[in-house]
């Protein structure tokens, strides 16, 4: 069932600002008339967007503030002077109960330190990931973690199994989300000793998951899982890899079409096929990292993105606060801490 | 200039054996005439297809072997049992002097083991490379490790960062070829400490490349450096990742091409331009891992490849044999680890 959710967002977040964040939130509004919004920023700013958008307008509740943290700023110093800015104040508005998620495009690692420290991790976890949504011949899938932290200890790597799973289970509808574990050969003899023990852990555990084993880099795309659990530096790469090829592959292809007026009629003809894969690898419809593992949920837009890729993580955002996957994740990941430290039984 | 090579083939490596591996090296020998062979494996086997390429088969000596080595062997099995095999005799043929560089189909983890026993890493290498020809918008370039081993230190690092180089000296004929450290930020603050060390010698040593920092994984096919380091793990995912993408946006493509009446004639219409994008993206034409940092060349063909893949490997080989790599580089390398001992001069 739908219901009338509050989306915090940093309205000063990312490469635009306001200019991006209200004509964004605006297009997530037509999808779903049930959403409301609180934006912090500079309200003179807001509300000359705002007075485009007088349904947006109606549903959105600004809170002025003259701080921002640049992108440039490293967390350490976000954190010790980052109160009281726009992205400080739309974290804070979680915690308070007053928004169900906060969005902003604004700074990554300063993001990922200010909810740390205000939402604070859940119950057992130290470190929180970064879940992207990828898209896959099937339909998509989840990868996580792309960056929130480099390296990653067995036990971690279950971890992100549990969030990755709890997403899917709130994205997809599916109970039993099927998980794979990224590695660099099938074999079990291959990979790294985390990997191997979270391996061994997860197939030797009662989990709320369907884990399908070692997955490698090419079957991502493929879909051949719900969830794909992996530490966040091969993580990024991995996604900034496929998101680089995405772009070389098209720019094959404007190249080859160009190349004879043959080639150029059939492009033509062909125009509502191009515009259907152009849909399909426009990376601003995967645009969104969900940060897991925190008692509330937050979501980073790309920073450079415009209002439609925008408008995709605000529509991740509100279907991630559709589920109540905060308290089920913490009673799995309770759960499954509590299995780790049990002597086997099986 | 070129001159006569000769390179040894492991005749029953890969999962197709001498069906594919002696008409692959046939059309080898079209493109480059001067080149020779010795094949390991089964005689009556290769005989057989070397039957129907005389101008092959008088450029070929045939070495019987009944020994191999299968492809889900363990290294170290392998090592214990794999004297004698095909794919042992190839490599021990390098290091007699017999042949110039070895190619096999095979068990990567056997190659890569049998490889460092009998050829030996250069002086000061403990970890060799697998390095991976890259397509780029741009034309190519080199990234390794893909996969040899996991995990690197900040010196293995840069010992890779002159692998590559000497590589793309040898492939690309440029004297001091670009190099760029792959890292999930651009940012210094960020990346594992390996990482961010690497970077400093990279940036601080007098070295025989052009060093461009750290770059990110959608710059890969991009072309902005010639060689991009990364250890084995992310390096490995980043590649599997990007073969991948190209094979899930093919599917996308003939999807949405067959969608309607219209695109269909269209994709017809464009048909030579789609026959260059095939080609561009077509993962045999950049078939073939470098091994790297040993007393030797050694080429690992995709298992699963046709004659045109092993052919792919066959050249890569060829061209590599062309230069003179392995002197030069040990001197690179002894050059850079004295450097790395002497206290620094500013």
């Amino acid at each position: 069932m739908s219901q009338p959710r509050t989306i915090a967002l940093d309205a000063m977040g990312g490469d635009h600002g306001p200019s991006v964040v209200v004509p964004g939130a605006a297009l997530s509004l037509e999808r779903y008339p049930e959403l409301s919004f609180i934006m912090y920023g500079n309200e003179a700013l807001i509300r000359a967007e705002l007075e485009k958008l007088p349904r947006l307008a109606a549903k959105t509740r600004v809170v002025h503030t003259d701080l921002v943290v640049s992108m440039s700023e490293k967390p350490s110093q976000a954190l010790r002077r980052g109160k009281g800015t726009s992205l400080w104040l739309a974290i804070e508005a979680v915690k308070n109960g007053e928004a169900d998620v906060a969005v902003s495009g604004g700074n990554t690692g300063a993001f990922m330190a200010m909810s740390k420290l205000i939402l604070r991790p859940m119950k057992g976890i130290e470190r929180p990931a970064i879940a992207a949504l990828w898209p896959t011949v099937r339909a998509e899938c989840i990868v996580l973690d792309v960056g929130a932290n480099i390296g990653a200890s067995a036990k971690e790597l279950c971890d992100f199994a549990l969030m990755g799973a709890a997403m899917a289970r709130a994205l997809f509808h599916i109970e039993r989300p099927t998980v794979g574990l990224l590695n660099v050969g099938v074999e079990e003899i291959k990979g790294v000793e985390e990997v191997r023990q979270a391996h061994a852990w997860l197939k030797g555990t009662e989990l709320p998951l369907d884990y399908r084993g070692f997955i490698e880099g090419d079957q991502i795309g493929q879909g051949v899982v719900d969830v794909v659990v992996v530490e966040g530096f091969a993580g990024n790469i991995a996604l900034k890899t496929a998101e680089g090829t995405a772009r070389q592959i098209g720019e094959y292809l404007r190249a080859a079409m160009k190349r004879s007026w043959i080639s150029q009629a059939g492009a033509l003809l062909a125009a509502g096929a191009f515009r259907i894969l152009k849909r399909k690898m426009d990376p601003r419809r995967a645009n969104g990292g969900t940060f897991l593992g925190l008692n509330g949920i937050a979501v980073k837009s790309h920073g450079g993105t415009d209002a439609l890729g925008f408008a995709s993580a605000v529509d991740l955002a509100y279907e991630m606060a559709q589920s109540r996957l905060v308290p089920r994740l913490a009673a799995d990941l309770a759960a499954f801490h509590h299995k780790l430290e049990a002597p086997a039984t099986g």
